[in-house]
């Protein structure tokens, strides 16, 4: 994504400590908490401008929902989609480095991880930094309760292919595969923005849901 | 596939035994004894007009390829391929049903199963059918040994989602997928009558390979 000079959004972050969490690593064991409430806690990992974790909390309002974004420049407009969409008491974002998740939830605190249109570093010495690596795997079987799923969305054919063979390596099962999302549209699919605008070139998109596997 | 009424067919195979296998429950357990060496024995099941199966035994001297072929009007053709390539020493063909295997074959006879462009069956009360299914991959791990490969290739999109999924529940690994294998054609791919056909329209062709695992 390409990140734009707002100087102004580190004030409106911090003037919004309702929806985007301050001094989160406090909240770790806890987060029912924050949400007031014994739902489960969905998390997107790289949640851009919010559309998807947005859409999704207002889809299912017994679910808790947390969008993770590390720039300012783009979470504001996650804050602004937020905002936009109130009352929404499900959703919270969390502006910190999807690579320090361990810092901020613990074991059998998040019950599902949301990908979408990550970055594909396609250059295989950047393999380590693509969400669906072995190291961010494991990192997210480390806060999830077991046999909890992750479902990834992308157009990008080679981080789609990387990704199933990452998951089949790590053991997780594949419950579900899609290699054209938009050819059989699943009624409850919420689009993102980079969704709206590949889907609208014709181009594929790809979408799996794997399952962390506790007896491996 | 299209079958034509062949009626010279039958004839035509029986006057080569030195190539489509006659009394092949005869060879079970000692299918090296047929090709005279050592050599590792890949199939392929529902090996069509062989030119993917033909090719293979040209390329690769040090390996025993089988074709298997249910119908006369079908395997006459991959007959033909395999006279007009002699000598071909590495290559036979089997004309029976691919879900009568464990007849044919034992457990560590086979080294590699190939499937290419496989009936679809799309409809589900079919799914039995489909060379993917539990049942198949059962057969196919009954006669293979340990640790041994599935290698399919097909333009089916459907036929390829679920394939991905049936081989992840029965527990085997994806060591490699493709969504578009002709983007960056493997330098000894080996075509099939119906990829040379499907890529020419532009359609992508899909590639997994997987792998049984014995601890699973």
């Amino acid at each position: 994504m390409r990140l734009r000079n707002k100087p102004w959004a580190e004030d409106f972050i911090n003037a919004h400590p309702e929806i985007v969490i301050p001094n989160p690593e406090e909240q770790k064991g806890k987060w029912n908490s924050v949400f007031n409430n014994e739902n489960p806690l969905h998390i997107e990992v790289g949640t851009g401008k919010g559309q998807f974790i947005t859409g999704m909390a207002k889809q299912n309002p017994d679910i808790n929902y947390i969008g993770i974004e590390l720039y300012d420049s783009v979470i504001v407009s996650a804050l602004e989609n937020a905002l936009e969409a109130q009352p929404l008491p499900n959703l919270r974002l969390l502006k910190v480095n999807g690579a320090d998740l361990a810092k901020y939830f613990q074991k059998n605190d998040v019950h599902r991880v949301y990908l979408n249109f990550s970055d594909p570093w396609p250059k295989i010495r950047h393999a380590k930094r693509r969400l669906t690596h072995e190291g961010f795997l494991k990192l997210y079987e480390s806060i999830l309760v077991d046999n909890a799923e992750v479902h990834f969305k992308t157009d990008n054919r080679g981080l789609f292919e990387y990704s199933l063979t990452s998951m089949s390596a790590y053991g997780m099962l594949l419950t579900y595969v899609s290699l054209d999302l938009h050819a059989n549209m699943p009624e409850d699919n919420i689009m993102t923005e980079y969704e709206e605008r590949f889907s609208a070139k014709g181009q594929p998109i790809y979408r799996l849901e794997a399952r962390f596997l506790s007896n491996k």
